[in-house]
């Protein structure tokens, strides 16, 4: 039974590896309260399960109910029935009916989708996106999620796998990315990618002189993103040009997708993409480069709304999406 | 006015730089009247459209009236309004209103889109790609064209120039495309891409023995494609190994299709295509190596059912589409 109630929330939940992290979502997307549990991910199904309705009541209104729970879980999964089917980092779920589960639990519909899905359809419901048709989304961090976002509806293809744009390779000799491929976005412009290329300019023979080393206080191993683009901000040379050879990698690849989708609107989100502020004006100048549409100048790169809470909202968003939802009892 | 008559005949117009084909088309995809004149694409506008009505009347049939026309012509083209904008190699069209002018004539409703979208949407309505969802098409020949068709329309994206796959990047560092990209799909397995694969192993220091050349009459600059083919028909080493190498790029290339798209099907056609027919179950089995999708290895890649006429078959497509037509006066 779906308890509705006047304030009309919905409860958004994310999921990752080793936390879950809750929010109570109102109408305009705004994230009321907020809550965070340890995932419990290596044990059985219902352990990990009972984390996240612990997390879940941790949030869950005293008086008021809420209409529905959105949930972003690690894939892959199918989106449609809500189950999720054998993510690496959570060993405890193999083919688990999560929507499922927890709508029986709570008497209330479930949706279940991977994180960038979801924050796309947030982006385009109360975010950066909104009034969009075709809205490309993007949340650049320790890798590259992407979500595609058609008519206020995530384009899931045949089988729920739609969207793996960070999996796109441009770079057919280049290196191995952490999914196998070679070349693939993610493994050229993510977190570890900008990191690595800080750590190979500081090291050897022709070691650089930078303030990313001074960060990490003389040690190379330790050098991060972050550092970079701290580095960046106080005028560092090397950092600069990390940071400017990630945006031409940036700007073929969205040229890419500008190609095939031809969005109204491209979104970028995730911490890399924060980092990257300074230079958004730069990668819309060099994505037509890499277009052939005549219309691509046009486009605008929008930073995404929702920062660190964007798989929360995501979640919250699911439930509000003109698509089928896992009822109570079946 | 739409003339309705019992055989619900429509008429696919195939407009290119230099000649206008066009066919009767009944309502199974059948094409049963072909003509062929030449396209005037340096004069006026006025001129264009002549040469273009030209082919439609020597086919029109005399008694029966057919129920509409669809047109394929070179792009970049809006579709939605049957606009054609500034093709390069038709300078006789700028801005012009094609769908309009021709629904005035004749009286019935006009449809007009790209070549690639058009044949990808007759192998979903006649082809290969009946019943699926999410079609992916693909038209290898001098040039890689591209359809997206989702639920039976044609994927146009904000301005109707969605669908250029074959002008994706998969190697940043890779040849100039004539579109001015490097590294597009097109710039590395077309026809033209092949030949000069093996112009550049039949000369110099290091050439290589190989019936091409025979083929070619051992005149190194006229290889063509087809000579490739031929030659790897009888055996030859050096001709399998271009393909082989072909075939290789354009399995990265369409896992990069299947994990942005998940389609429920690929299909390939344009003469190429037909040339790598013994290589399908190749390029099958490398995909998965470049896609993140669980499911890659299940889809099938298929041969088009629309050979040298898919340009015809698919503007006769256009006309059953459920989607707004430019209609007479209006």
């Amino acid at each position: 039974m779906t308890s509705k109630n006047s304030k009309g929330l919905v409860l958004g939940v994310d999921i990752g590896g080793t936390k879950v992290a809750v929010g109570l979502v109102d109408p305009g997307g705004q994230i009321l309260t907020q809550g965070r549990q340890p995932m419990v991910a290596s044990g059985t199904a219902e352990a990990a399960l009972e984390a996240v309705t612990r997390a879940i009541d941790s949030v869950l209104p005293e008086q008021a109910g809420i209409q529905s729970i959105g949930i972003c879980s690690p894939g892959p999964l199918d989106p449609r029935a809500g189950v999720v089917l054998n993510p690496p980092n959570l060993p405890c779920w193999r083919n688990f009916p999560l929507a499922e589960k927890v709508a029986a639990k709570y008497g209330v519909p479930v949706k279940v989708d991977n994180d960038a899905n979801a924050a796309g359809l947030a982006e385009w419901r109360w975010g950066a996106a909104r009034g969009c048709r075709y809205v490309f989304y993007t949340c650049i961090g320790t890798g590259i999620g992407t979500g595609i976002v058609l008519d206020g509806r995530i384009y899931h293809g045949k089988t729920g796998s739609a969207g793996e744009g960070g999996h796109q390779t441009i770079d057919y000799h280049g290196p191995v990315c952490g999914c196998g491929k070679r070349g693939c976005i993610e493994a050229l412009a993510a977190g570890p990618a900008i990191a690595a290329r800080a750590r190979a300019n500081l090291k050897g023979k022709l070691a650089r002189r930078s303030a990313i080393l001074d960060l990490a206080k003389g040690n190379v191993t330790s050098v991060t993103s972050e550092m970079v683009g701290q580095a960046y901000a106080t005028g560092d040379p090397l950092a600069k040009e990390i940071l400017e050879e990630t945006v031409a990698l940036l700007a073929a690849w969205l040229g890419n997708m500008v190609d095939i989708l031809d969005p109204d609107v491209l979104v970028m989100g995730g911490g890399v993409a924060a980092m990257l502020k300074p230079f958004f004006a730069e990668i819309k100048t060099q994505i037509p480069r890499w277009c052939v549409n005549p219309k691509a100048a046009e486009i605008p790169l929008l930073m995404a709304r929702y920062g660190a809470d964007s798989g929360i909202a995501g979640a919250a968003a699911l439930c509000a999406e003109d698509a089928p939802q896992i009822l109570p009892g079946g």
